[in-house]
């Protein structure tokens, strides 16, 4: 029997960061839970980065995640953009990593080809297959599907990696 | 008698961070602490940024300062590079306000028209004046010379704020 892995998966954003967990049991997937966390508007950053940080901390005190992957963001912005969703997803990185998580982190090409087939998928297709992949996620809003699809990318390459492990050690 | 303000200035990076705690009483300052926090080469990216976050955590502690202030970033680089740094910033500007601190940002302009009187001063020139106007600070690397300009630059506003708040009540 496999080993059961619990993954948190994060797509952040400095207004609405998504948040998944699954569980995946070989090539087996099952979906734990999802969500968004929202920072309130017209508060000051460092206060917003503050309330993403709480919401994190609290779904890992929750959820207890044995890893956790964010999506390495698609950088086409301008860089004052880029500087501010830079701040969000720093404090993605580190509430995981300051409790002992491992984050693996992975383009945006390699989490549509891990879910879809292709890594030029839109949106849409992201949606469906994270729905026909983890059937008891219900009505997902696109940041969450965003993040399970980022988790969902992270148990095939975790069970490729232990597959190779397993292979080295026979 | 002004009340005595402790003051926290971060200029975060991801390889360095500088920091400066100064006191300001009414017009006059002084010189508490500063020091840098270097991220280990070779750390991923979320280790680097749980090692600024413990780094900032735990001088907070030891200094308990009042309020904090960050230099908002000069953002000329490229996306890649401005969201690298921007993820520096934002455990930056959370390790205080998680600790309920409010947390003042100032473009470099401001910083060194506080400091040298010059909105285009170069970095040496604000690195003598943070000696002359802390004359206890001794010798600085050039990131703790940055972090105490905006601890100075946001005395310099703070005194400005209190002061108008002093006539406003009069």
């Amino acid at each position: 029997m496999s080993a059961v892995i619990r993954i948190l998966g994060i797509d952040p954003g400095s207004i609405v960061t998504g948040w998944g967990v699954i569980e995946c049991a070989g090539t087996r997937l099952s979906y734990i839970a999802s969500g968004t966390i929202r920072t309130k508007r017209g508060a000051a950053p460092a206060e917003k980065l503050a309330q993403i940080y709480s919401g994190l901390t609290e779904l890992l005190d929750t959820h207890s995640p044995d890893q956790a992957a964010v999506e390495e963001t698609f950088v086409n912005a301008n860089p004052r953009d880029a500087l501010v969703l830079g701040q969000a997803r720093g404090v993605a990185l580190l509430a995981p990593a300051s409790m002992g998580l491992t984050v693996a982190e992975y383009a945006a090409n390699s989490v549509k080809k891990s879910v879809v087939g292709r890594g030029h998928a839109d949106k849409q297709q992201v949606q469906s297959m994270v729905k026909i992949l983890l059937p008891k996620c219900g009505d997902l809003k696109s940041d969450e599907a965003d993040a399970l699809a980022v988790a969902i990318c992270h148990a095939h390459h975790a069970g490729h990696n232990s597959m190779i492990k397993r292979q080295k050690a026979s």
